[in-house]
């Protein structure tokens, strides 16, 4: 057991759908963490996507963004509805994620998928080919055609045009690979650069930053990959991936497709990563799926892993990471299913039974 | 048997690696379709990718070019090796694919993935996600972060920064809109179109585009898709789909995820059209695989079923198209398989052999 520290001040965003029941299952994950570990939070809410909408017109509204920037890390369930989607884009719930990974400069997006070998037959992948996938993909997430100008919509020659300019800097791929190589370094030292050099300039740009890199990083195995390849291989041998690093456009597609090896989106957690000692941002990978809120149906699996991510990746806290990995595991094992992963044979429960047997499998961890 | 025609002029780039072997069978089918169909063919070869690097210095000749807009349509087999990686950008064997699309105006590349019964095993899928399985991907060809500029590499406050233009045209959108309207409705009339328009300014045009042209389409069933989702719902449902329109970046990464779920790279084919009346090319998906090259190992089935969607696209000549692939179903049928898709039970054959038993069945057939 750790030694008592600092009180950690954590902004808490439920945000919509199913987001206030799985939040609140992992608040007291937490607390029961921060009983058994000694560590004391604060949670702090705040209105955020489709409910600060609602309330204040904005999906990130000032008051929101005040409390994030002077916490020390960022809780987010999950944003967006049906609700809210014919809005115009600068009022949509994606619009105010954007905008908080912008603002707290969320550079660095941690998405790991690794099959649980209770739930490998969820997949719609054979479980030959999952059996021990465990990979983790490294997005950069500020940069990028999603924020590269000039962009619009505007007339030539009397027609319209659309256009995004794709771009990155050294610095902007430097910073990215340096997260990218220590990830690997914690993990099985294979890193896999992910970019269309054969065909874009900000590609080859990206890969000899990486390559110039790597010389830094001797102990990593580094190689490279074509995008269109990528998306191959994550479906034909996911198994060769242990630390794949690539931009913002590419790591949106290749991190959600590789979330399909897991089988459910409802196990998967990540960390948006700023600065050193700035305050992250960690959120399930799923939705918030406004056809099951407020049933207690929702799995809050993935919100309390991405807990587990904030304990290792925001305060170093690897042992109270560990016990809340360990938890979730052994209540898989023992057989505890919400409906989106369950299958014959196992114990069928809600999102707070989920959450209390969680609890229980932490009180038992010495 | 239809009746007599006039030449049909065809260039024919064997390319690189197993090129030469699969071309050289699948021109011979063709001479069949020839005799039995009494349409009358023109082969003409020509250099092109590594081949032509080798000879000429450049990937894309002149003379191959002059030939190519000269002909009623492109035979391709496949390009590329080792040999050529470390070229630089402008003398690599991809560049010459990238001139091809361009001098002829190939903006329609038409990728269909569709499961055979017979050899559905192969997939890392399992057989009940992919049983019935037929989709077509329709890829922009011409235009995208591919071409557009501003492009380069150049410095900004000492440091490098890489960009291309993402851009696309309405022009662009609604010519690719059309011919993707136009498969759909020889398909099972539903379109999904793929964009990230919850982002980017050139998916938000192409998305009004497509809705304004679907009004001319009433009978096509349109659905839009991000393509982090479609990504994903590639892997979790393929079923759904029947044509997917998207860009050229788009198209690349998820019409290789696509074929995935084929099993065998050696078995998808595509089309790459322009306008029309004009030559298109017809190539297999799969590369050059200079690891068995002469060793008549390879599978020559894409190769022919490209030679099929030719005889469907450019010429229309349903009938002929029909009976190829008809013969390319009934030999895997019989369990004639090249060491690509072998399996236990089966006859193991090499290239020719193969496609000495697509002839047979070519010939059976009334
Ligand atoms: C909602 C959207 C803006 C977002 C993205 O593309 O980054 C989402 O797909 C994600 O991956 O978090
Ligand atoms: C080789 C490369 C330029 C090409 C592309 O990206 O278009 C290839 O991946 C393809 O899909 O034909």
């Amino acid at each position: 057991v750790m030694s008592a520290s600092s009180t950690k001040r954590l902004a808490v965003l439920e945000g919509d759908g199913i987001g206030p029941e799985i939040m609140s299952v992992t608040l007291s994950v937490l607390e029961e963490v921060s009983r058994h570990f000694q560590i004391p939070f604060k949670f702090e809410k705040a209105l955020f996507g489709g409910a600060a909408i609602d309330e204040c017109g904005d999906p990130f509204p000032a008051q929101t963004q005040k409390l994030c920037l002077e916490s020390d890390a960022v809780l987010l369930a999950c944003i967006g509805g049906y609700k809210w989607d014919s809005l115009p884009r600068k009022q949509r719930p994606e619009t105010g994620l954007l905008g908080l990974r912008k603002s707290l400069q969320l550079f660095a997006n941690l998405r790991p998928a690794k099959v649980f070998d209770q739930l490998i037959d969820s997949s719609t992948l054979k479980p030959e080919v999952l059996k021990g996938v465990d990979l983790v993909v490294v997005r950069e997430l500020t940069g990028d055609v999603y924020f590269g100008e000039p962009k619009g919509i505007s007339l030539q020659n009397s027609k319209r045009i659309g256009y995004n300019n794709m771009i990155y800097s050294e610095d902007e791929v430097e910073r990215i690979g340096r997260v990218a190589f220590e990830v690997a370094r914690l993990r099985n030292r294979r890193l896999c650069s992910v970019d269309k050099s054969n065909v874009l300039d900000v590609s080859q740009l990206w890969r000899e930053v990486i390559v110039s890199l790597s010389k830094e990083y001797p102990d990593i195995e580094l190689s490279h990959m074509y995008v269109d390849n990528a998306a191959m291989q994550l479906v034909r041998n996911p198994r060769q991936f242990d630390t794949i690093v690539t931009g913002n456009l590419f790591g949106d597609i290749l991190s959600d497709e590789a979330s399909m090896l897991v089988g459910s989106l409802g196990m998967l957690p990540s960390a948006s990563l700023g600065k050193p000692n700035s305050p992250g941002v960690f959120e399930p990978v799923h939705g918030s799926a406004p056809d099951i809120a407020g049933q207690d149906k929702a799995n809050p699996l993935a919100c309390i892993l991405s807990a587990a991510m904030m304990l290792k990746y925001q305060f170093q806290l690897d042992e109270a990471s560990h016990a809340v990995e360990r938890a979730v595991y052994r209540v898989l094992e023992k057989g505890y299913r919400t409906s989106d992963i369950m299958s014959p044979g196992k114990t069928l429960v809600g999102c707070k039974e989920m959450g209390e047997q969680v609890l229980k499998q932490l009180q038992l961890i010495q």
